[in-house]
């Protein structure tokens, strides 16, 4: 059987092209045919909402490599938008996804990533409800890139955001760092450890939904320490802030063989990218109970308490030797298309 | 002066795109200092609304040249997202823009890029309230690839779409068809004309408005032209509406120019891509008051009704000798990366 290819007639706006939408978007974003504005076929989805307050966000992904231990470009780029969506307190309502696919591109490739894509829509409780193709000559891109955008309802007395955080506050982190970029490392570079490593790729939608349902009050600001780690999520939530933080080391979960993994390979892990984490920053009185909630959570198990804010601004890293440096945003050697 | 150049860095999550973000995409997208969302760099941005229908789309921007006459990347990836929201018979509420920039890139091309975007959004009065930034390896990419998605509000008794076509309808077009891909050819192709060829690009959500002003219940469904033209669009309406349309190839408004160009490139009009024209089915007793009306909009100066709604499939062309054939849909050669 040949391996069947994209061409650029795939992207012209013809027959191909309605056969490619068809047979492997439509199909399998609408799997159990509950997704009636994807199946319209209209340019643009019209959604129902009964709030005065949308949040809405995009995000390119141009991972490479497309496969790696834990996930892959299209449950990455469903999961990507999802979480920045609960960042934001919104619950998601909505996904769109654009495709820039490279000519020579195999349907097949195309096909495994459209299926993990739907699966992570699924999984997460949202829709694909409309989306868009384009096809470059060979040479001028790479496989595919996929970009999500999404659109999320907040509730009127929800306003979570950098401007929100106190002195005092707690800052909690949902679970291990360094995950999602070490997997891809290892992946790229055909690195094998004893340990198997897998990315933490996740959508973080419902463990936001439990810290909410009882502390919508008590957080302050949450985010997720995507690229550059969460020595970057941090150093850019303190000059939003414009106040500081007094990071523990010891407190900071990191699993053992990512760890070994950064050793091995001259990496700092607070400055590798996590793709299923949240860091948070709540009351201070609160923070015991929310953090004992998040516990309860898949996706918040080890959850910890890493630090707190203070007045002066700074990230500033208490060592596990007790000495304390200040935590630097990243500022050169790039981990490059890490999502 | 040495050239700034888009290096992997800028792309890393790091202190470089940090900085790219702020002297780029929020000084140019913020200029006029009232898109607060953005400014706050969150990762999402929230907005108010007071509504119980929004209209969501995405759309993919590969076009090549970047600059070609009558626009660019930038104000097409605009335009665009606006047209889909406008086709839906919404309003735009407010942009997002994802970039996928190549390593080695020209900072001051894609200053300018922004800037024509900002622009665009400016004149059709939407902000663009949150974003992305990848960059790719040299040879993985081609220069900038934009991706722009959008959410509009709706009023709750607009329900546009190819299931309320009618037998009867007449059919609008807005404009003269093929503007924008024979100046994007002619650019590509380094050709010169006797007459400047200008692209079409523009935002419609002002003639829209004016439209739907006093013909909200009469116009049955819209759609913008772009990749496969007006025969494509015209053959995809006809299926999901499950009825015919009949066209009166002389009544399809062609410049000259364009119509010497396609001769001169063994090009059919009917399959180039528009960026600032509409279809528009209305019924029949309202399609005179409707084409006056647009007729006195710029975007809609040359508006003429180009057929009517018949009740067996496919889409029929009378041709200006008097003989019937049928207009198919692209199949093959496609002009590739035409938006």
């Amino acid at each position: 059987m040949t391996e069947e290819l994209i061409t650029l007639n795939h992207g012209s706006g013809g027959r191909a092209m309605a056969r490619l939408i068809e047979e492997i978007f439509i199909h399998h974003f609408n799997a159990d045919s509950n997704n009636t504005e994807l199946a319209k076929k209209n340019d643009a989805a019209r959604l129902n909402v009964q709030t005065s307050h949308i949040v809405t966000t995009i995000d390119a992904h141009v991972i490479s490599p497309l496969f790696f231990p834990g996930g892959d470009i299209g449950s990455l780029a469903v999961h990507g938008t999802i979480n920045d969506l609960s960042m934001a307190g919104a619950r998601p309502l909505a996904l769109t996804a654009a495709f820039i696919l490279e000519e020579g591109f195999k349907i097949s490739t195309l096909k495994s990533l459209v299926k993990s894509m739907a699966l992570a829509a699924k999984e997460a409780g949202v829709n694909i409800v409309s989306g868009d193709t384009k096809v470059v000559e060979k040479g001028k891109g790479d496989g595919v890139f996929i970009t999500t955008s999404g659109v999320g309802l907040c509730d009127h007395d929800v306003s979570l955001g950098a401007e929100q955080i106190k002195v005092g506050d707690k800052i909690i982190l949902s679970g291990s760092i360094g995950d999602h970029g070490i997997a891809v490392m290892s992946a790229r570079e055909g690195l094998q450890f004893d340990t198997a490593l897998l990315s933490d790729s996740c959508a973080l939608n419902d463990l936001v939904d439990n810290m909410m349902q009882h502390f919508k009050h008590a957080i302050h600001c949450m985010r997720d320490p995507t690229r550059g780690g969460i020595a970057s999520a941090l150093n850019e939530l303190s000059e939003q802030a414009d106040k500081g933080f007094r990071i523990y080391e010891a407190a900071i979960p990191l699993k053992e063989s990512v760890r070994a993994a950064c050793e091995l390979l001259g990496l700092d892990p607070a400055y590798i990218a996590n793709e299923g984490k949240l860091v948070c920053f709540v009351a201070e009185e609160q923070a015991e109970a929310l953090l004992a909630k998040m516990r309860k959570h898949p996706h918040g198990r080890d959850a910890a308490i890493i630090g707190e804010v203070l007045a002066e601004p700074g990230v500033q890293l208490q060592t596990t030797l007790g000495t304390r440096r200040r935590l630097e945003m990243l500022s050169g050697e790039a981990l490059p298309r890490i999502c």
